[in-house]
């Protein structure tokens, strides 16, 4: 195990009406006049946003309003919110919604407390050190930003989609009551769910060896996925399962799981070209690369594959390790294609001619992407192309 | 799943060497004189306890210093740590030791915030709405007191022991440093154990339905003690061990493996009055206790027993739930044996002629205790008759 330090200072309203505190939780927390970041039309259709908007009245909080955040967030609205939020001089970002708008909350939380371009955060690498406090209420379980110290964001001037990750950006707060999550699409739903077990895996596929607990909680976190997805998909309106999955999305991205090991995280990044360049959703595009990515890397790093055969998909061991891994992964394929997610670039509207370019962007400005396997353009190219072809 | 809230905002810093960052940590937590309270010799002759006062120097901390905490720790020395405390005007209580020294340190920080008697909160149940702030360096893997809200404190003059509990406790800071565990003898190694996992045991055996992902942490955390503690008896310097199991009794306690079900605790209970009469070793006392109360629960309400039988001991069904989970407890108390843990009143110098009186006294004032079954006092008196005789 590595050494590591974990701070996780959010504080989490989880269940049934929960929403109901966010103004007391917004004044707990320091605010006093909050900027209001939303998406589209669902949390207005739904009642919520005029609900939370009551609350907060409630409680004397002022606010500034800016919706429009789309799903893989772009820059453009956060330069709008920095804008917004100074002139309206805001102390809170309240975020109503799901990742992306928490990701583009936290991405305005920081670029108010810096002088200079946000774009540094993402692009260079600057560190974050100050940042507006930010709360949630949570409408889908997929991103863990509810309670990570991570944003991404997309640049649409240059395609680039880049994160950012400090202390200073996780949320005060998190309200998460699961009922708001009930009237999802099931694609949205499932999208949500590989979300959550790739973040899992991202931590997961490790070579620091001698980290049984925090193993064992990876796989705790993905049976509750394999386990409750289905069911939820069956049945939308299933609180209990829903409530599980919700919770187990905000472990699976806290990091939780993760501290003590060198985490990978190849598969989100090959994947994040994907959504920057076709706007897949980011769930949608982690079920295409994921088990290409392990069916590429089982040749050259089996360990952990047959682990995850083993104790996460209950495959028995078969005469070889590469054969009991291989069945873990069509295990895994198996489960993402019953609850409705894609595994090929074709379901995407992703291009094979666009391998090249892809991979380009990917690792511009360094050899290789990844940790458990080191992947050069070659191995990308090469994970790329059986995405797309299956075949290989 | 039950509605809950969780908040947990301790800053942990694990790993090698990690204890000289406790000079910063006590100023970055505010703290700028602190009680630095500790137990017996272990911490000086280990030459712990001189380290962290260089480092506290190097900061420029100033300090006061009370030793002498206790297993199952006095009232008595909490009362002269609130009155050292508040001659000395600290602002920071500093716990270098295990759960005993840190239950003892949140006694004196919440004791020193408030103008009536301490034993107030653990006899009245007064709530706990300050504390001055309480960092750790933590010397044993056992009570999770590192990351909890949680303190018990016996009353030397009634031998009453108690808890108490409240956000207000929660560390600022936990020190982790699995080194610093590696020269504890076997016993209490093994009777740490056995308290993380009976943490565990008080969370998962509830009646709460539909609470997948905290039922598979809590089998994470028990594959992961069972799978550990073996190595760590049979080579106590066993630092990647030591590391697993040490992160393991934090999250056994901080309650990120109970939220939103309804808690058992009466084997603890039950167990707290043992130690109170006799002193013994609390998770020995647990090892004695625990399968009693497992046996006796069996009847009225098998099936989380089972589920423990199956997911975590890897019992096959048998023909009924009740030989499945009494196999589940049965390798149970052979791990315990193993790992070198009583079974019986007998091996911890507990008295058949004593239940009516520890009955008595650990029903004072209620008429049941514990939540999975609700025990009356001729239930305890059998739990406690079979912990005494291993019949019944």
């Amino acid at each position: 195990m590595e050494n590591f330090t974990f701070y996780a200072p959010t504080y989490f309203d989880f269940g049934r009406n929960a929403e109901e505190h966010v103004g007391k939780l917004v004044r707990r927390f320091g605010g006093t006049k909050a900027l209001l970041h939303y998406g589209g039309g669902s949390v207005k259709r739904s009642g919520l946003y005029d609900r939370v908007k009551k609350y907060l009245d409630e409680e004397g909080i002022s606010y500034a309003e800016l919706g429009g955040v789309k799903p893989n967030p772009r820059s453009g609205l956060v330069y709008e919110g920095i804008e917004l939020g100074r002139k309206n001089e805001v102390d809170f970002i309240l975020a109503v919604g799901g990742g992306s708008t928490i990701d583009s909350a936290k991405a305005i939380a920081a670029g108010m407390c810096y002088d200079g371009d946000f774009w540094d955060f993402y692009d260079k690498g600057t560190p974050i050190e100050r940042a507006l406090p930010v709360g949630t209420v949570l409408t889908i379980a997929a991103a863990g930003s509810e309670g990570s110290t991570n944003t991404v964001i997309t640049n649409e001037k240059t395609g680039v989609k880049k994160g950012a990750g400090s202390d200073a950006l996780r949320p005060r707060f998190s309200i998460m009551n699961p009922e708001l999550t009930c009237t999802l699409p099931p694609y949205q739903t499932a999208a949500g769910a590989t979300d959550i077990m790739i973040h899992i895996c991202e931590r997961y596929f490790s070579n620091t060896e001698e980290v049984e607990i925090t193993d064992r909680l990876c796989e705790a976190v993905l049976k509750t996925i394999i386990h409750e997805t289905p069911r939820v998909i069956r049945d939308p309106g299933n609180y209990e399962a829903r409530a599980n999955i919700m919770w187990a999305g905000m472990l699976a991205h806290n990091n939780v799981c993760g501290v003590g090991r060198v985490q990978d995280w190849a598969s989100h990044h090959i994947e994040h070209e994907l959504s920057a360049l076709y706007d897949v959703t980011h769930g949608a595009g982690l079920a295409v690369i994921a088990p290409a990515w392990m069916r590429y890397v089982l040749g050259a790093n089996p360990h952990k594959l047959v682990q995850f055969a083993e104790r996460v998909w209950d495959i028995a061991p078969q005469q070889t390790d590469e054969q009991t891994a291989l069945k873990g992964i069509e295990a895994f394929e198996s489960f993402l294609k019953s609850i409705g997610m894609p595994l090929t670039f074709a379901e995407i509207g992703a291009k094979e001619q666009d391998i090249d370019r892809l991979t380009e962007k990917l690792l511009a400005g360094k050899e290789t992407e990844g940790n458990y396997v080191k992947l050069a353009a070659e191995d990308v190219k090469k994970i790329y192309r059986y995405a797309a072809t299956r075949n290989g």
